[in-house]
């Protein structure tokens, strides 16, 4: 690869005890992702709530530290708390966010954080008129070293001016391990809005991008009938006012055979080269795990290994954002307006049925 | 890689003499790899015909057998050959495949075989009227191992009912070494017509369509204002009457530094699994060549060097139906119907101006 200094991975952005977080709303396992990311990058966990005993069983024994709130308003009536991590119900996601940011506490909800434009209207009230944060962990990006350095390498120039990204987000269904509101698309939003989102983030992040058009979308069950309220496909085109295209697509088609849930990639091409990120397998190559990092340029042909290498710098940014008020791991602008795309794209796919 | 066997690669289909063809309209490089698969699957090459003499020299030296016309009415006239293959301008493929079924002669055209709806219809109603065959080199396809054996993987039942297909294009710029028609819009009749048309034949094929609808396109110039005539960029997203969907994305942005002309990818993805091509480089790989097919489904990750393994049986099978009148090659609707979906996405992405 063409030489440019790797960062330290991220240090501790809090001493114990400075920065005290819950969760609340445990639907989804991407709480235990939220939870670990908040800790490695310093922050302390101290209680947990969930309408259901045994999901909060279940997270006490992964993080005996947090302790079992008797009830939401005991967590939220906490003071020491300044953040609720949240992977309730897509659909309850919002309203749950406002009690926290009513409650004067940052919120950091799992993708998709609302599924209605009239909740992400509420949101972004509550934003402004509170002050607290309304963070989403978009966490294919947020969570995979093979992102991290990708940025590092567009920040770089490696490939110059970005002018495209695809995204491909296939999911293993297994669907036999899934809850109700799985399978409820009023509950979890649809798939553009719900998986597709991850795609739309990098798509506006990538191509540094405030805002984008969406030019098509389509959602559909193509092989699923004994779950009507699935959608198993979906993909969509993007445009930014840069002239940036996007495209993804996201499924639920992610054979059994399939060493990880899915093979999902992110292909970034730039007027001087091109990044290809293969974030959780590499197919059929005989390296275990994910994060691997192949890019073309001006130099060559280039492959990295990003697997413990760069970290996650969003945790701890988003740890400091919240205790000095500034917006270093990701604007508020950007976390709604990212989710505004989603149910835009998703709407377009509804509206074609 | 699961059991299936392996098929003989194509025996030549005709004897020496027995099939013989001639070049005419050199305007293109790929009038080479049409040459070469004709060769190898057993024709005889009788002639060449080019206004350029340059063009009928360098062809000459690659081909010494071939007799250099002193006109395309003389080549036109030889009653032995059967077929003329041709990569002129693109914009005037139509007009010289007239003249060649005119004098009772099949039709072998270097993509994009039309540039206009017009010629279109004009080349249908002359393969209708004289039951000459006015065949396409699609070669990203026809010409391609690794899409030979993913033809078969997918024949084979590997990955279930195709769903979806998405198709990367890029090509390398070169352009110091390009003529003057590459930059002309109305001589290669826009990107997506050009490079487009390799994508939405192979969306047909892989899908098993006979028709497919566009739904979204774009066409633009993002980074070369020194060639106003060039589009950069292009892409497109489509629908086919069983619902598969696709989407491709073509462009003139290979940098200097990969080891080839293009990194030119093909996914599909089909409800019990999903194929990569990696056609013609695995980027960073250390493997030199391309032709690398990817596959994971029920059973596990597999991967295939298709190189030299399968061959490319379009070649022999367009023989034979010259010779027996029979469409096992390509039928005629499907290379006229590929033609008509990249004029209708052009049009689209040219209306959005």
């Amino acid at each position: 690869m063409t030489a440019f200094p790797l960062p330290q991975r991220p240090m501790p952005a809090a001493k114990p005890g400075e920065f005290c977080f819950s969760a609340a709303g445990l639907a989804h396992g991407h709480i235990v992702g939220m939870t670990r990311g908040l800790l490695e990058a310093g922050a302390t966990l101290a209680s947990v709530w969930d309408e259901d005993p045994q999901k909060v069983a279940a997270f006490v024994r992964a993080f005996p530290q947090a302790h079992p709130a008797r009830c939401l308003d005991e967590l939220l009536g906490a003071p020491d708390v300044r953040l609720v991590a949240s992977a309730a119900v897509p659909s309850e996601r919002c309203a749950l966010g406002l009690r926290v940011m009513a409650a004067g506490k940052d919120y950091f909800v799992d993708k998709a954080p609302v599924t209605t434009l009239e909740q992400l209207e509420r949101a972004r009230l509550a934003a402004s008129k509170t002050g607290r944060k309304y963070m989403v962990y978009y966490s294919e990006r947020l969570h995979s070293e093979a992102a991290t350095f990708a940025d590092l390498l567009i920040r770089s120039g490696e490939i110059g001016r970005v002018i495209h990204m695809d995204g491909f987000g296939p999911h293993r269904l297994g669907a036999a391990s899934r809850p109700d509101w799985f399978f409820d698309k009023a509950r979890y939003g649809g798939i553009l809005c719900d998986i597709g989102s991850h795609q739309l983030e990098q798509f506006l992040y990538f191509t540094g991008s405030q805002d984008a058009r969406v030019l098509s979308a389509r959602a559909c069950n193509l092989a699923h009938p004994e779950h009507p309220g699935l959608e198993d496909f979906g993909d969509c085109t993007v445009t930014a006012p840069n002239g940036a295209t996007g495209y993804f697509r996201v499924d639920w088609f992610t054979p059994d055979g399939l060493s990880t849930w899915g093979d999902g990639r992110t292909f970034i091409v730039g007027t001087d080269g091109f990044v290809e990120l293969r974030k959780y397998v590499d197919l059929a190559s005989g390296r275990p795990g994910g994060n691997m990092v192949y890019w073309a340029n001006r130099h060559g042909e280039f492959r990295f290994n990003a697997e413990g290498q760069v970290g996650c710098p969003f945790f701890s940014r988003l740890i400091r954002d919240c205790i000095e008020r500034t917006e270093n791991a990701m604007t508020q602008e950007h976390a709604f307006r990212a989710a505004q795309l989603c149910l835009e794209a998703q709407a377009l796919a509804d509206r074609a049925h």
